[in-house]
Parts: structure tokens; C-alpha cells; sequence
């Protein structure tokens, strides 16, 4: 499997920051089964922190993946896995502007990670066809999509955890 | 990038399930990152249901990717994604042997989608350089891991939806 395009323009790494040489090979592929449509067209556009936004988005599914939403509106909620396309992946430490110090990778919520995959958890409001109405994303507009599951209390949140 | 090597002995379809063509190419490639260590030797050994289980197991990161655990022992959950290789990934529709009856893949949790990417929310006990000591896993041994996220309640819960 070939390399990801990389976004060169993205390329400057900032004091502190650690990049790493990515294998030359990837492990296994994704498919990209659907585009998510939000108002946001840049980053700078995009809700920050907190749960994203209230505004309505629309996930929509390519085929042959539609039949594979069969009881999904049974769900009020729904974890939304997606691809952050644009992203760089060879950072292992970063230095966010938020904070204005080093950290590793694995304890930011950043975009930039070797595998750049985020997770939003969504409230479903509407299934239509192909297309999903949902509230609580913050990605921006034409983000690949990934997966879907229900959302489910009792593994996703920690909040259940024995005392 | 090629197909992955599919597990034949899974192959053979119930009545009711829908399996589709998938595309002959994939649209984006991950890296295996770690590997993550449990009790668990088959599918009928891993904990069913709920929160996983309490067993502790460990998380081993990949060189270069050690060194992106760098502020993580400050979180006391994470969000840790896997890859279930092992996994058919054609099925849109499927027979869970629990319902005994068709459901849409996006209805379910099951590990056969078309991108079998898991996530597990874990209590993280101890960090010892590349390796990570969690509780609430309910994988596989020797899963390969995807990324590890701090969890965030207000953005991983839906608790914290407004009303």
C-alpha cells in the first residue's frame, strides 16, 4: 500500500515538536463509506473544545453501505468514526497553541496522529434514506466517514466504571 | 493498496444477511501502532457484554510511538482504538446469534463492518515507558492498536447533552 498524500503546507514543525519517520508501508486499509456535510469549510470555521455544536449536520452513506443502516433509528445517540483527511501523521510530540508546551500525541485530542481517526458521539435525529440528521459534530464539511455504531452507556462512557 | 487477507472458515453467510462487493481498492491505509495484551486466545474466551471486564491488561506501543505517551499518565480514562483483523468486513446485513433476527451492521456493535475499527473506554492503571497498564478491555490477544485518546466525558458521553 502506498503513502497517504501529505499536506506540505502543514509541514512546519514548531520548537519542541518530535516527528517521527513513518513506515514506508501501511498495516491494512479503510474504506470510506459515506461523506459527512457540515457548515464548516476550514479549520478556523469549526466549533472548538466542548461537544462540538448543536448544529444540524447530515451523514451521508455511499452504496453498497445504505442497507447497513436497517434499525439504526432505534438509537438516540451514535458514535461517528471518521477520517481526518488533511491531516499530518508523523508528529509523536506536539506543542498545541492552547497550551504552549510539549505533550505527547497520545494525550491530545489533535488531528494529528499517526492514524488520524476521531470519534464523535451524536444524537441521532433523523434517518432518511442514505442520509443521517444528526447534532454534536464539529468536523469539517466532506470529512470521509468510517463507521457508525450505537452509541451505548454502558462501554462508551466511563461514568459506569465500579467505584 | 490490496484487499486484506480475508479468514475463509468465517465466510459462510445466515439466512437473512446480506453480504456486498466491496471496492477493490481502499481509500486510505493505518499503521499498526502497538499491540495489546490480554487473556483472551478466541472469540468465546473475550467477555461478553457491558463494560469488558476488570482483568488488567497492557498496551505495548511500537517504536517510534513510545515517546507519544508523554503527559498521558495524567488522564485516568482513555479511549483505545483497535483493529479486529480477524473480522469479515462485507456483511451490511447480519443475523447476531442473540437476536436471531437481520439488522443493519451500523445497528450493531459486531466486529464484521466494513472497517472493523473497536473502541474501548479504559481505566488506565500504570504507565512503565512504552507500556500501558488498563482496565476494561475486552479484546483479543496480541489486537493491533490504532490510537489511544484521552476520554473526555463532555465529548465522548452523551450524558452531557443539553435537554
Amino acid at each position: 500500500m502506498r503513502r497517504m498524500p501529505e499536506n506540505e503546507a502543514e509541514h512546519e514543525t514548531r520548537p519542541g515538536e518530535i516527528a517521527v519517520a513513518l513506515p514506508a508501508r501501511f498495516d491494512a486499509g479503510i474504506y470510506f463509506i459515506g461523506s459527512i456535510r457540515t457548515p464548516w469549510q476550514s479549520r478556523a470555521d469549526c466549533p472548538k473544545n466542548g461537544r462540538g455544536s448543536q448544529e444540524i449536520c447530515s451523514i451521508e452513506l455511499f452504496e453498497p453501505y445504505a442497507a447497513a443502516l436497517a434499525g439504526i433509528e432505534a438509537f438516540s445517540h451514535l458514535v461517528v468514526v471518521y477520517f481526518m483527511d488533511r491531516a499530518r501523521r508523523d508528529l509523536v510530540v506536539q506543542v498545541p497553541r492552547h497550551l504552549g508546551e510539549p505533550r505527547g500525541t497520545f494525550a491530545l485530542r489533535s488531528p494529528v496522529r499517526p492514524n488520524p481517526i476521531a470519534l464523535s458521539v451524536v444524537r441521532l435525529l433523523k434517518v432518511e434514506g442514505s442520509r443521517l440528521s444528526v447534532a454534536g459534530l464539529d468536523c469539517l464539511d466532506r470529512t470521509p466517514l468510517v463507521d457508525l455504531k450505537p452509541y451505548y452507556a454502558s462501554v462508551d462512557s466511563a461514568g459506569a466504571d465500579p467505584p
